[in-house]
């Protein structure tokens, strides 16, 4: 009798069997087998383990700060402030005007009126404030009007993008068009939804560029085995692919968008990650839609940014906000409530993004240091992306498409035969295989091309290009070095 | 056909009738239509319209520093160091030392150097270090290990709740045990999850106790209507009815679960606001469960804590902890996997979930006035609680428990018949519309019992003690005067 009652006790009530299933079948390969094993050697170099390397490089995520970015100062000196409101004290005042700047001491007194204290709950669609700062940045980048009551600040653009997916799934035959390759969000974020993704391509030969061909053919193929296609993503500048819309390419989208009746969801991330400025720069499908007169007046988008990319890179501390245009006040309802249930968004985290749409100006006293860091971090950028892309592209069987915006490169691998059998003796996808050989070799994590899709039969994997500057010279010619030993071991 | 196509673009493609059905369904009383009646208020009060009140007093959620609850300092001045690390450096240390005490400063030495910069992502479980103090702060108050690799940083306990929620619930046949009256986080996160409630009642003519007996019941009932429960929710010290368990009541609860095969989920956010410590100390589950020897070894227990309630009331920062104990080691991966998607919880949150289970100690230079900022915020807490009870007590058809611990009391309201006859008028719940008055003749907003569940027929509102210890007075004696007139207004 004891010993069957403890049999029982070793039956677990919840098992990956029985878990929910559709947690169960989503997958997130930035964090996925590569990125746990680069945190396993890191552990083990901390313990005194020998390995090949001296560090790991973590080119798995955009991640800038863990890569040693400097955070840009007035930004950090305002958030020092509010969490500590006795620096403006009267008492205090002479020893803060000497440690901070008079325009940040300025911007904290400001914000803490509206906030009182950011240990408070605030609005659950944010700051009403911070939400008026939003619209006039974006008024200001676009040209036209912007409403605070239909944005929502969120716990970065990853929350927004899950809380508006989840708002327009309805059942499971609900289609979602997403761009393949794509940033593995969107694929993870359906599995939980139990909606079914809808793949297009991107062109790899074109620059990985997007025709409404392949939009339209995607949306038919879907609608013939009866998929009720709603949305369309599309992330611009690309993840994982860099790529950065023309104009013309965005309203032929809206166009698609507005023949087909799907709501458009444009992640725009990495718009100021933008490094051909002059041939590519970057336009909002705000802009563009509300630029394309009355017939698409209504059309239903969703806007995402966030803080943790540009050249801010305050990924740790979740951020960011959507915009929703021409959506039915029903599900605005809707998005607030569903909101409240998680109370609301870290209010740190909503003031950096006051803070990023509402940057010193000339005239104020950080203006001058702001624009030296904010320039540094984004000339550095477009030479570290032109660096790692030639290093690529003079390596044999690589072929790589520049950035023209984002943080990353998804360059192409053509492997060796032999290359293609080892890793399917060893029971993995040949980047993967690739990836983790690379990580055994030189401590560099990047993520195997399967996890955001590609073309079947090819080969890719995704790297930023944020290791520090000073240290680029030398990750470069690591991979290189790395990659001459994997072609020689499994030439054909 | 342009008159045609004008009139199908006023056709959304999404709208309340074919939203996701699960999200549709979610209620949340805490911040329903009382709180946007109260937030509309506060604007018309803010633009000069006249109201019978000055201010809104928001008593329907604890967010105790809305209310001008001061931080605590020594947490407040970490948090403003890691924000600006120049403040560390030695060229400012000479007046970083007259703002900041030695303490705050070493701490914030010690966590940069395990977290590098908190703008960046860290570990999607949390910080490791921060996890390995919580493990020991576990340890220390229950006499038993706790492991670091099972404990899961949170965006507050709600997302806790909501992650390990939806890892259970693998189809909508799936039931999860709640207490009624509950905080309508579990009712409205259960919807989201399209999956089944399975209420027990708190006995509120015991004080809000609770029987195995009831709970047996409740099992039982669900499982002839083909139920499967899988996980039953405590919260202790309860929310809304703030009773706090008896040692005994909670080994009987674990003997239930062990006996009944269900995951025990404890949500123990209020474990330090404990208004009786000698009559009814606080016990963790853990603890229990851990005491009651090899015979429950194994038995499932997720435990959530949280930064936004107690004395630090840092709700808006989004931070919090749940400790798995006797999960499966393949859900803990699954956790891990789920919490990856969204990245890490926010670094500025970790941070404070480190400082509440690692605070100022004897000896420290901070300690001293850490103590007195705790012990008033708890004396006052304790002298508030009892005193709005007293008030309750004291008022015509009013009944409240004491609260043994959280922030809220619970009274029912005897309403008359003509009360009861208006409300269903006004097309409400006669609770809401006692609740609405309340708000427009004092400004002071409650939650109705209804968004908490209740006996059928029984009337009752949630009130925090949270006003300020200088207007609390006041505020009972607006709500004294109220309710005289609105019984006078409704005498049978």
């Amino acid at each position: 009798m004891l010993a069957s009652d403890s049999k029982q006790d070793n039956k677990k009530v919840l098992t990956r069997d029985n878990m929910n299933p559709h947690v169960r079948a989503a997958e997130y390969a930035v964090r996925g087998e590569l990125a746990i094993k680069s945190e396993k050697l890191k552990e083990e170099l901390a313990q005194g383990i020998s390995h090949p390397f001296k560090s790991v490089v973590a080119c798995n995520i955009g991640n800038p700060q863990a890569l040693n970015q400097k955070p840009i100062t007035f930004f950090r000196q305002v958030a020092s402030l509010v969490e500590y409101p006795d620096l403006l004290s009267d008492e205090n005042a002479e020893l803060t005007s000497k440690l901070y700047p008079s325009d940040a001491i300025a911007r904290a007194k400001l914000l803490l009126k509206h906030i009182g204290s950011i240990g408070a709950y605030s609005h659950s669609q944010g700051i009403p404030q911070i939400r008026e700062d939003v619209a006039k940045f974006i008024s200001g980048r676009d040209g036209y009007p912007a409403d605070a009551s239909k944005i929502y600040l969120t716990q970065g653009a990853s929350a927004g993008v899950q809380l508006t997916l989840q708002m327009i799934v309805e059942h499971s035959n609900v289609g979602i068009m997403i761009p393949i390759p794509q940033y593995p969000l969107y694929t993870a974020t359906l599995a939980v939804l139990n909606a079914k993704p809808v793949p297009y391509y991107l062109d790899e030969s074109k620059g990985w560029g997007l025709t409404t061909e392949e939009l339209q053919r995607s949306f038919d193929e879907a609608a013939k085995s009866g998929i009720e296609t709603r949305a369309l993503v599309i992330i611009n500048p690309g993840n994982p692919t860099g790529q950065c819309l023309t104009e013309e390419n965005m309203r032929q989208i809206v166009d698609f968008c507005h023949t087909n009746k799907v709501i458009l969801l444009a992640d725009e991330v990495y718009q100021t990650n933008i490094y051909m400025p002059e041939e590519r720069p970057f336009h909002s499908f705000k802009k563009v839609l509300k630029s394309m007169g009355s017939k698409y007046e209504g059309q239903e988008l969703i806007s995402y940014h966030s803080i943790s990319k540009g050249m801010i890179g305050e990924c740790g501390r979740r951020g960011g906000y959507f915009e929703c245009e021409g959506m039915d006040t029903s599900i605005l309802e809707e998005i607030y409530k569903i909101s409240s249930i998680s109370l609301c968004p870290n209010v740190q985290g909503q003031i950096m993004v006051d803070l990023m749409v509402n940057p010193p100006k000339k005239g104020d006293a950080s203006y001058a240091l702001y624009q030296k860091e904010y320039d540094a971090i984004y000339h550095s950028l477009v030479s570290r992306a032109k660096k790692l892309e030639d290093t690529f592209n003079s390596m044999e069987g690589y072929s790589c498409n520049s950035a023209d915006g984002a943080m990353y490169l998804f360059p192409q691998i053509q492997l060796s035969k032999k290359a293609v059998a080892a890793a399917k003796e060893a029971n993995k996808a040949p980047d993967q295989f690739y990836c983790l050989a690379m990580l055994d070799a030189t401590g560099v994590c990047m993520v195997a091309g399967s996890g955001f899709g590609q073309v079947d039969g090819t080969a890719h994997f995704r790297s930023t290009f944020l290791p520090p500057p000073e240290l680029f010279d030398e990750f470069c010619s690591s991979i290189k070095k790395f990659h001459n030993d994997f072609m020689n071991k499994y030439r054909d």
